[in-house]
């Protein structure tokens, strides 16, 4: 079968197609056949070796696949073959709290991603997608779903009738906007594109801010509120936005710290934090647990991943260098 | 102006209209013009002395009830004339826990009630309603709608996705269909009518089950949920349904104790809660935050309230009598 | 190596010594010579066939066991040989909300138990125990004490200052005493036996009730609580005592649901539930999050279970009539 | 009666001795004779002209207050002549979430404080202290220890066996100790003073760290933790501290954010908090609920407030120019 491993060194240049055994699963593993595979900016990160450059090489990265289980270990009983299952982003975490243990288990990472023909899994940590998503749809589910969920449902605790404010519209951002519609939340959403905000307002937004006109948007997003400021928010520009979403958030909000597009350094007024009553949160995805909750609701509900542009397997640099550009609006991602 | 109070003793022949001068707002307190009045079951209680019969008359009843602030008191600053507000229904609960001194301060029954041209109350007691609803839809959120967003979205925690079961088709169970469906989950509804559970299904409900012809409803709901049972239940049948609603609900599951329309006298086996990690959670309305939270989700989704049937003022001991027939579906409603 | 398994059909005298090979552990599992075991009255009802007698024979019986790891298969990485671990009750409950999957993993049921020279678990099975404990004091906690960490730690939220009333003085009661001590809580505590409330009062109790002299003990216990009721109970008489502690808990209180010593049929008066707001929840065991959680409190405590008598393993059946008898003040231990 | 207040401009020297009449308590209000304040550093800062230059002068400072009820206006029924209470830092947060709303009630600041012989406050705005204070320890209570319950046991929701980490010896800092300890949890506590670090042991303190020894203590703690990190960190030194404490943090800890003794400006690393999944929250003392909650807490666990120094109500500005000097170890009280 084929795979891409990163070799000798990090860099686009060193993500090359290996070819090797289709493996096979042992007591408890399942053997997947991948269908699609998406990216996230994560996964950028660790072929740039911007993400943890002491990861020992050969790595197979990608934390995002869908696939059909085609053979399954003994003593097997949570899937059989032909059900159709994603990876969970972090294997070892099932339920419960994030423990560094859990966190070390992260594919893509730690393990050996999903960029590959086959893989083979434990059984715990796989999950059934919902059926009425194709595939390449469903491989979005992983990472950046999850992690939208996570921020605002489980971390979040949203409830109908909230202000979210989302930042941008990457995949994490349009999952952070359809999720919250569904859970009957208002939602604002930033963009440098008119062309890109027109497009979220289509698939739900109720305000948007274009922040290259209006790079103080805190004062606007609070106007939208009537000067109270908003619940939720979903910080994915970091160093750059962090002192802006403290502004616009209301006293006793939430901010899901997600992503460091705009640089990993941050000055801050503690005291914009400690007067207004703020929850800076960071938010590392999500359990088994929260995965399988948010397939019930994305079913329930009709939600359809929003998806940029899909390329073949074997262009997976090309994705990256696409993922690299910044100009997707929702998810890349690869077919076989 | 007028009033209508229980006299004497309890009964709907007692409950007779009275000539009484305007009060006055003292400091911190509003005067209210009624605009529009809703009906809750607990009121047929009151009226009938089945609530509490120590209560002591001359007894004003009504929980629920909407209008123009007229007048303000020394010191008013949360609301000014012309707004348009609703009491709460315990006048002391504004946020946390339910205490018992909170619990004491229940319009139409330890305070005086609603049913009258003018009211006063302190203004720490009443909240702005939502501007697109009409006066006789806002006059049904204080109790019935409240009691349904406490059940699920407070207590109960619900989140998108998740399956919730409603008992019948009354005032707190319309909204918790609603509420529901604007907060993502799937619903199934129940009734002894057909006709009733085709309008429900038009009101959003995903799955609708005939207790009459199918008094074994859990297995039905079970069922529907692929056998593991249902998230969240609205249970306002009491001795009648609690042991279906037990068998129904799924491992760790949330029943919201509401109503006893059908007798206040069950037999349960404590297994059934034991091994099921059942929790089963009496609720009694809510606080201030809590209802003005949910108005911000009326607002944000469009929720616009089922109204039965309205009467005037003056028909009170009618549209009482009406309630108790129950053949109502939604909320029945007073004019002025 | 020598095992107790109910053979044939359930029953005491059906619970007889075998001659077992010491079983190998597989990929992912370890394998633990057994050091002590301890008894609960769930194990009791499964030897009697009233747990679940449609369980498949032979049954190796028994949830709790605590032993030294003496060989690890394949991929082994939480623990290594040397190691001192206990089971944990439900074997694929490592975190978050138990569903029925997870809860059909119990050891001593729907899985092979604990009482053998030797038994096999997986790794993710298994948490090592407080160094200070003996290897009897340990083999109490995984499921007397966790049911009463998760009843009033996790379901319960306890917080410092709240009182706590405590049914009798078996094994979760006498956990649920101390466990509510060292978080801080007031402990009313009840026994038919003036001489076990001495002894409970030496353990930390802070009142103490009898409840052969006062049958109405829930008058008594509001009345320790100036009128206000106390906020959780840990109800493990079931039929017997739900109506008492209905009367004896606060407004929006916590009862769980622990035990049906008192019998498996309760006839409850729904408005007792609903007017006060009281939240009824089953409790089953635990997590292993809640466990190695409890451990830590145990460590930093200083807390020593109470042991009544120990028991040689191979009196597993004196053990479990000396159980039955119901004098035992704490808990039932077996050694090797 | 004699009063202090803030006149002209900010400034110590500004804060001088008035004459003014007796208040006279209206409807729902009630008079109170004062027998002890404490000092917090927010009315240091507020008299400094620091905390809010924009409040209105002149301005009566001191949140925390204790004394006796010697008359109260029509229909107080909380509380009756004779009672103790305190008054609470945010007269309008009884319960529920902190709004703006609320937030703009706080004594001393927004609304007049404490700083007179006799002061006026609706009876909703105070609290019964615990019988077994002193009237010095009871006026510790509004603002620095019932800043430490929310930071731990509310919004930090602390259970037994989890690792707290304090930083100083200032007022909030040692309830944090004792409270923590009373919740079952270990203390490590950072001092600059030996001599300090060895009172807080005998507090109870289980580990301490001079971080004037050891400016980079994050790694110390993390020792101390087997490397796993803190659960909770009461952050009081902002723009100083806050990057040591995101490395002691956990996995999934919580950091409250609490003081700014170091500085309001704090460059971070978002990833700091994004990939260790912390939540870093601003506290604003809290609610009247969880006062009533912590003085029960108070009273179960004979938690006895660690006072410094009394000054009589005459030498407000030398206590306040102590409090400056940093020298202290626990609470600042005047007397009467």
């Amino acid at each position: 079968m084929q795979a891409f491993e990163i070799q000798n060194q990090f860099g686009l240049d060193n993500l090359v197609a290996v070819e090797q055994p289709v493996p096979e699963p042992g007591p408890g593993e399942v053997l997947i056949r991948l269908k699609a595979c998406s990216l996230n900016y994560r996964d950028l990160l660790m072929v740039l070796g911007h993400y943890n450059p002491n990861l020992p090489l050969p790595l197979r990265p990608l934390s995002d696949g869908v696939g059909e289980v085609t053979a399954c270990g003994e003593g097997v009983y949570r899937v059989q073959p032909g059900d159709r299952v994603a990876g969970i982003f972090t294997q070892q975490w099932l339920g419960g709290r994030l423990t560094y243990e859990r966190a070390r288990s992260a594919l893509g990472g730690e393990r050996q991603g999903m960029l590959a023909e086959y893989v083979v899994l434990n059984q715990e940590g796989v999950v059934k997608v919902p059926a009425r998503l194709t595939d390449a749809e469903a491989a979005t589910l992983p990472c950046a779903a999850l992690t939208a969920w996570n921020a605002l449902m489980v971390a979040g605790n949203l409830i109908a009738g909230e202000t979210v404010l989302i930042q941008g519209t990457g995949g994490v951002s349009l999952f952070g906007l359809q999720l919250a519609k569904i859970a009957g939340a208002r939602v604002i959403i930033t963009s440098s594109s008119d062309e890109k905000l027109e497009r979220a307002r289509a698939l739900g937004a109720d305000e948007t801010i274009n922040y290259r006109e209006t790079p103080k948007w805190a004062k606007v997003a609070r106007q939208m509120t009537g000067g109270n400021g908003v619940d939720h928010i979903v910080e994915v520009g970091g160093g750059q936005t962090l002192g802006q979403s403290l502004k616009a958030c209301t006293i006793g909000g939430h901010i899901a710290m997600i992503g460091i597009l705009g640089g990993n350094e941050a000055t801050i007024h503690p005291t914009d934090i400690l007067m207004h009553g703020i929850c800076l949160q960071g938010i590392m995805v999500g359990s088994r647990d929260m995965f399988e909750a948010m397939n019930a609701a994305i079913e329930v509900n009709g939600l359809s991943p929003v998806i940029d542009r899909e390329f073949h397997f074997s262009e997976i640099v090309s994705a990256l260098r696409y993922l690299q550009s910044g100009s997707h609006f929702g998810k890349i991602v690869l077919n076989f």
